[in-house]
């Protein structure tokens, strides 16, 4: 099922020019940063106005148009990338990049779709303060996506996931309709709270064009360290004790195992490994302090100290420079991208209740050794959240063929484990096109139905990105 | 039209004798603990679990019967009282009030819905941490009530309001299916976040019956002063002052004028005036820190001390013991009783971008003393998020009925000034019966259309509180 020429040339006549994409300059909208998912459009859209957006929705809402929204393309679940129908149009909010308003008083920024997070941290810095979401892909992904796929990352333990950091939303309904909630109260009790429906919907109730943020005051005063860990349990304490000794200061808990710093050191240039020794686990801890005086680097030390006496710390050192906090950093983020070049990888974003987590992983990676002999599992993350990436990656000396053709029945079994212990199977990537049929299986129900209930109330055609999160 | 006996006695039956209330006792669940709005009903279930409560609502589903969810009744809004028909049937969750677990690794607690919030508190207390949502009526209001209102109170500032509080729900829909979603994750974007459907619907969508919710590390230091402000103004530059200063620690920011200290020292025994001179306003902070060496005493007192130098601050006392604590808070909580003595105030829950906080009160008070010589503002509360309780007065010397007379006219200038600047009509305390037309006034258009599309696939029979935030 195509497209009409002559929907496509209405389509075209809105956005105008130089918000055409046809041809070859199509190919980096039709498949994923990791290309993973691939797909087919006739048309890639790049309005550069709400006005736009709302015209070019109600255009697919008559004539029955897929619509797939697209940010900075760096899902890990194929969220953004059409099918290969070759019936669905991409709409890329890359033009939509201004930063409509920034309020220091209020401690709220107003920033279009299309806006890299990146450009959002820098303009509240400017403002002198802090939009704290940070992750990854931070130079690349864009505050759309953030938005539509509820995006974590590494200070969620202290500032929470994006959809804590919303104020207000403008969002494009299904049929055109534009929703205005773009407001910065902190208090606003007047009905329903529409906004929440959009966030984490992945495009598929509606296509955000907007958002007002929260901001915060920035960090005058920040520790942070690297510690080596004897064991999993360990590390789970050790969280328990700094959460206590810190309190609302503790801001990063990451964890990273063995593997994944051989990774780094092996194949990213400038990574060391941070100890003499090797350890089985490492975690990397970071207070801030909005006050300048704030004894952050006293709390983490003695915190550390009274760890080590415990048996928690086999090792630990604390930053005494900004290149050394950044080198700290590096080794936690580079982690994805010294996975890629290792081979293929068999990704699992999962969550449990802390207090099962280190049952949850022997248990997983038990399994992973009895059933995957092609496959190495690199399980790191936000620990602090309860969140880890449960890779399971290529063994050198076997081919990705050899770990692809197990990845179903490692899913499955992993994220039957992660029910078995009450977690989720997506902590913070979402559900993209990857995971619908896991969605079936672990949301079926009620829960599923209320679901259909709303995506059929909220785009009765079905034109907003088919396919993904629901069939 | 009333309902018939056949069902009622089915509904009886559901609940059984223990949970019936019939006749005279009916009384306190027809209208709310002001009697401001009053209603009327057949029956009154308590329902003693989840299975109750979902057998209920399938036979009200099947036979058309209007069900009014009740909590602690401490709405100001008329949310939990039936209308005067008599064909709906009040549902009060007054006996589901297990705490179910508390998880202090995890830093959750599952509680039932007709919890009393201080009886949560006091739950978390006993297991080291802290549940911070608190409010006035703290003692007798349900959680229930707090999650379907989306309660905020004195610790927003710091801990969010009740939303921001909530990890899981479990709630029954109009039909009587139960959602299932109390989860302890902090990170799950397994699809469409539906507990946010129910948060702050007050009841219409959905009937929460229970809820796990988020666990704080307790304030192990704490520092209190009470402050004199020479001019409202002054009173926002101290805030974004001390905001700066005092960073992640700052815990509550309240706004009382100079007729609230006289009405409290007039009507509350051991109220006292808090300094020697009288002054225009005056200011409640509070720091709190989890860590005991937490220096907020000292962070307090250098803010203050800058913020005199500033000529923000006309005098300022900080608590050296907590009877002088407990005294200052005393002074802030008391204003609503206070105000009761004084004979019938119009109240207004509002909230504004804190940049034109002080010129929309300067306006609001205007028009009241132009217009309303019956009347005296009372304009207080919650400072830190925008929102203030702008409440007019019965003047001494004055009757009730001629306040009243004026009720409509002062509510519609009042909040039509609070569009004008921005705002929200209701800042926190919901739109029950009191301010459907309120919404239809300020929220019309999209907003609107698409609450209205929610309710009706939600709840298609209209039996959810009826007549409650949509008509």
């Amino acid at each position: 099922m195509s497209i009409d020429d002559a929907a496509l040339s209405r389509l075209k006549q809105v956005v105008g020019a130089r918000g055409v994409v046809e041809g070859a300059d199509r190919d980096r909208y039709e498949h994923d940063f990791r290309r993973q998912y691939a797909g087919s459009t006739p048309l890639v859209l790049r309005p550069a106005s709400t006005e736009e957006v709302s015209r070019v929705l109600a255009i697919c809402h008559e004539r029955r148009i897929g619509v797939v929204p697209h940010g900075g393309n760096t899902s890990y679940c194929g969220g953004a990338t059409p099918d290969e129908s070759g019936s669905q149009v991409v709409l890329s909010l890359e033009r939509m990049n201004r930063v409509r308003a920034v309020d220091p008083l209020n401690d709220a920024i107003t920033v279009e779709a299309g806006c890299i997070l990146a450009d959002v941290q820098a303009a509240a810095e400017r403002a002198g303060r802090l939009f704290p979401l940070s992750l990854g892909s931070e130079g690349s992904c864009q505050i759309g996506g953030n938005l539509s796929t509820n995006a974590g990352g590494t200070a969620v333990l202290r500032y929470g996931m994006m959809r804590d950091l919303v104020l207000g939303l403008e969002v494009v309904l299904a049929d055109g309709r534009v929703l205005d909630a773009l407001r910065g109260l902190r208090k606003d009790n007047r009905g329903y709270d529409l906004k929440q429906l959009f966030i984490g919907a992945e495009g598929t109730l509606g296509v955000i064009t907007a958002a007002t943020l929260e901001l915060f005051a920035p960090a005058a005063s920040r520790a942070t360290a690297l510690c080596a860990v004897p064991v999993l349990g360990a590390a789970v304490d050790l969280l328990s004790h700094v959460r206590t000794a810190a309190g609302e200061w503790l801001t990063t808990f990451e964890l990273m195992p063995r593997i994944a710093v051989q990774l780094a050191t092996r194949h990213i240039p400038g990574v060391r490994d941070p100890f003499a020794n090797a350890h089985p686990w490492y975690v990397l801890i970071e207070l801030t302090a909005s006050r300048a005086t704030a004894d952050t680097g006293e709390a983490l030390e003695s915190a550390l100290q009274k760890a080590q006496e415990r048996a928690w710390l086999a090792d630990a050192v604390i930053a005494t420079s900004e290149t050394q906090r950044e080198s700290m950093w590096k080794l936690r983020e580079t982690i994805p991208e010294a996975q890629r070049h290792e081979g293929a990888s068999l990704k699992h974003d999962v969550s449990v209740p802390i207090a099962v987590l280190v049952d949850f992983v022997a248990q997983a990676q038990a399994w992973v050794q009895d059933h995957v002999p092609e496959g190495v599992v690199v399980s790191y993350g936000h620990l602090g959240d309860g969140n880890l990436h449960f890779n399971v990656n290529q063994r050198s000396g076997t081919q990705a063929f050899q770990l692809q053709a197990v990845e179903q029945k490692a899913r499955r079994a992993i994220h039957d484990l992660v029910r078995e212990f009450g977690g989720s199977f997506s902590a913070e990537h979402g559900i993209g096109r990857a995971k619908v049929q896991e969605l079936e299986r672990y949301k079926a129900g009620v829960e599923l139905d209320l679901m259909r209930t709303l995506k059929r109330s909220l785009d009765p055609h079905g034109i907003l990105n088919p396919g993904k999160v629901l069939r």
